[in-house]
């Protein structure tokens, strides 16, 4: 595919929760204007789309977008020119899970949160989504303070039991994350663990790779390259981090380690019609606003993705095989180094989109209609 | 002074926060029996010292321990058997804190938080309190955002302004922190930054070491010792960490290293008396009962301590002096090899303390108490 | 069994690497009596040997250990009391190896590499020995320098060359390091890969885990629990570190790590007769003599494996299950906070040994007689 | 000043060691035509300045770069369009210096080591050189090893004395490193280290920072905009890293880092021709050429300085005040997202220089020229 023929079919998924007010444990700062409810949640996801038009799916988060009809709710997302997609499972955010969810050691709350997950592949028949994403905050805070062993064959029972129910066409897609909420050790910290436990379930379980997710100095994208070689990448939560799981804006830490994700994802075939990778942010918007800071990031992505297929492959294998150190470094520097905002300007342009997405968002008049029009109500969320 | 005089003599400040719920971005998980108010919180913290005997004061939130009159407060602790202890300042938990307090760009803000800092010195004149605590969540997300050095003059400006407020008793203790909640560059992020700013100041600004607050590979001690050899270390505020601010109880995560940090205040004569170095917890206990962990935290503080006191000095400095690496580093584990329990144990039966204040709590009915009686009311603190 | 009887059966493998001269980039500070050849280090192994009663053998590094006649090397350890172990392979000293060494895009550089692994092999006969421990110091250092995919496959090549060349009763041992000396992508970065890879090759392919080869933060118990589950994990390499691959004595800079690793072990079996985990030192002495460096990190994986067998396993799964963080987390405290020493006294003195191993080199005389009598002549080794 | 202004005053400095062969621990690699003297290394930083055009001075290492007559040296530069820059002192390669240097414990070797900075100051004298570049290598491995408090004692000493010896012109910097080569605690870790000892040794003592010595999420802009603002930066040490002092070329692992370390030496006005900023390389070339190499990173170096001079401040600012935090941030992602090559290669065509200077050295011949002469000999650097 060219250039162009790849960054016109590219589909970056947003969260519902982007949406909804965030923060950190120190304090989560109200926006005016957050959606009060799944559907809010939506139109903000559609204008996104409206502005960006590479934007036409929304996840979804469960419980926090419970919704009575999902029929319903995917027909308003249709209505507005978007569809909902992936079903993220929410097992955290219950007194019960203090201790964990399928991985703590009291055997009813493990059957409470199995439940969960399953009444989650419910609404995937309901919503029509591909995917279930499992990201678990499972883990312990002290030595001793329970088994690590156990725990994985708890996991892993879970695990077996979700996949065992998912319909022909339905993923699992595993997450991992280093730390946080847990602070000693965390039951799926990093990628060898996710994919030990997909391998064990089957083709259709595969894993998702959080980039805020992994210890310092981590090459993130030597894990996507290796997942693509093993066929087990499943999916990107995107954001940046500058430390811990910051959950940035992505590309806003090192934009440099986007476009080399990227780069790796292209040279092993993730932009195919048929790698089944799903492209997705992941992101908190504590300080900035929601829509904006959206449609900011699919537009770095945008930008990550474009550099990454204007490397010269043939010059860059060429050069590698050559043992050609600086010459194969320039190859993708160059690549780096172009300005591809004049490019996605033309595309978009091409397509019946405004040149710069945020001014038209700006233009649009929505961050205004949504100030004045949602009033009271409460959003269920990140950090609510 | 011996061993046992030290050991007799320690004081372990207990935070009020630590008694209330706490938890992480994802979840404050609910105890049953947490107070309901600062008198409250007083009682948990004066159980906590009867059961260890070392912890005979009670540190201050404001403005999540305001009370109408700070005497009466005073004297409960009085009648209780603990004293009031340190004030901390909070200026971050308001919608007007976004973009930060002291260093925000709007002066309207920046006027608010000094205000604050200053209403806090009132309250230590009232509770009789040495040591204002200040720590900044101030910072910026996003390159850009703000200018670093622009917000460096407005932290000097009311630094300078609380400082001329103090009485002259007062100390201004300045603590850092690497990252959270501001993710990418942090007003005062390091000890370096709170040394020269505590430089310019005065004689009675010192800086506050937080054990959880530094970038991996810190060595801490090094900073402990540096400042005390400055005469700029004012108070310790411990916990541990395994990743990053985790706010574990100190010494569950590297017992060896707190062992480490209390061995430089040793060797740099920070157990005299008039060293003025405030020793603090500064915790949080999101999953474990609280007034137990304090209790085992004031243990684990106690027994580095006597470790730390029991190392050999004169033979250690004979090796250091001979090059002897591994004769100078065998004479350090010695100390720490040695299990100093009995030890506690006697000195807490010559006091009148039970040996093991854990049983001692466990016997109290205190638990069973507080679960019984604080029914009903809120909270204010930490992640609340 | 019973603590004794691990304590008895307790192996731990000597490096013969760590009797040479070793250093950093800045400078290999040269010792008096550092061995000449491979026969001398295998005496100094096995002076190691007669102080600790635990180190029975002795690992080769092919060349820096190559002789004429490896039956001879063999005799000579035999007759001084110990054995030859595990055969390591060193692709990485020779400047074809600049741009890698089975990884290097150029066919004649992996065709040297392997048949270097290969030749390994042979020795691995003449030797009797069970494994072959590969680490490969392969990588790029810049974006683009070389094709991370096309590295992987020219790795799992060699990898399976050299498995279908092994005997039956032999192993090959895969090595994982986060970095060093690739600065941007090392080839075998992670657990992950390695377990991946073995997994492919079969039963005889094992992970082994080097405690200073893991990013900051990293949970490396976790790791151990999760390879002894999936009966992946076939050794340690045993040292310790404060920010990288420092190479310091095992136990020196996280003691605490350490038992709670060797716990790990204990929970998942790892002590039973056929586990199969061999436990080797991997260490550098660049400013400690070597030889009491050794004896030092002998005792200090004793020590640690001791508290480990300690811990009350019935009371910590009851209090686990139970739910009680700070009642599991004080039985591992319990034993940690034992001190071992005495018994481990006992337990050599009952075995003829002198109670401290230290002193008992000290007393041998052998510190003397190796300067005395090594004079000229060079070392192959490490930094060398 | 405009940017053509800045960018057409901007000077460079490179080392003389990246020019000789380099290595990690593991393995020095040798590179055909390397320089067997300080002529020959002159020879090719010359070289780098004809093809860059803003590398006019070259750093040496004494006593890498020691020569019977300093005079001469100066001349044969001069001769080849260039100056001697900063001298730098290296007292780490020595077997005294196991132990540290003006650290060292034993009296006799710190004496030992403050006459060789002394001998500094005298090839200072000799040059002209303003700067004297003070690294140490000086720490400890092991907990105990050596008083952390003595060594400052020590440490202070020293510097006291060098400064007292320093001509008025000359200045004494400080550079800070967090490990390597010692591994437990180094005697210069940060900058406040640094910071607090060149404030008292007095106005022409300053801090270096060196790019790659720094924990991990340690945000270097903030140091460099916090120096700044005390008037107490002196120099940067230019180089990249992904995980430690990984020394690759400066911008090769994070550019977007390099132009936000730039961007806050415009802002502080540390590129005004007062400021007294030395900006220098201070690289190796393990696997890479050395000269192509060191002109790559200039070129990094000039492009981020490019991107730091668009930033478009007076709307930046404006963003800041009104607490816009996209509209500010996108102001400096504008800058960094410019493709800044064209103008660099119209600036240096005004100046008579090929646009493109890896072309230009490329066909100097120069390359093949000192392989075909440079036969024989050794040289004396990093890693030899």
């Amino acid at each position: 595919m060219t250039v162009s023929e790849v960054l016109r079919t590219q589909r970056i998924e947003l969260p519902s929760w982007a949406f909804g007010n965030s923060g950190t444990r120190f304090k989560v700062f109200a926006q005016a204007g957050v959606p009060r409810d799944p559907y809010e949640k939506i139109a903000d996801a559609a204008q996104v789309h409206r502005c960006t038009g590479v934007a036409p799916s929304v996840a979804l988060h469960i419980p926090w977008d419970k919704v009575a009809d999902y029929t319903d709710l995917a027909a308003a997302a249709k209505d507005d020119g978007i569809e909902l997609g992936t079903i993220n499972a929410n097992v955290f955010q219950d007194d019960d899970y203090r201790l964990g969810s399928v991985c703590n050691p009291d055997p009813r709350v493990r059957r409470k949160a199995l439940d969960h997950l399953l009444e989650c592949v419910d609404v995937m028949d309901a919503t029509g989504s591909r995917d279930l994403k499992l990201w678990f905050a499972d883990g312990t805070n002290y030595p001793g303070q329970d088994s690590i062993r156990a725990r994985q064959d708890r996991l892993a029972e879970a695990l077996h039991a979700v996949y065992e129910r998912l319909g022909g066409h339905q993923r699992l897609i595993l997450e991992y994350k280093l730390f946080e909420p847990a602070f000693y050790a965390t039951d799926v910290p990093d990628w060898g663990t996710a994919y030990a436990h997909c391998l064990r379930l089957g083709e259709r379980a595969k894993v998702c790779v959080d980039t805020g997710h992994h210890a310092p100095g981590t090459n993130i994208e030597f894990i996507v390259s290796f997942l693509l070689r093993e066929r087990k990448l499943g999916a990107f939560d995107f954001n940046s981090r500058f430390y811990a799981d910051d959950d940035l804006m992505v590309g806003a830490a090192d934009p440099f380690q986007l476009f080399r994700i990227l780069l790796e994802v292209r040279l092993g075939g993730g932009f195919e019609p048929d790698a089944g990778i799903a492209f997705m942010l992941d992101q908190c918007h504590n300080i900035e606003p929601k829509i904006p800071g959206q449609i900011r990031s699919v537009m770095n992505v945008q930008e990550a993705t474009a550099k990454a297929l204007l490397v010269d492959v043939e010059t860059l294998t060429a050069a590698q095989l050559a043992g050609d150190v600086l010459g194969a470094n320039a190859v993708v520097m160059d690549a780096y180094n172009t300005d591809v905002r004049p490019l996605l300007a033309d595309l978009r342009a091409e397509q019946g989109l405004a040149p710069d997405p945020m001014a038209a968002y700006a233009a649009s008049g929505h961050a205004e209609r949504i100030v004045a029009e949602r009033i009271g109500g409460t959003q269920a969320g990140w950090g609510a």
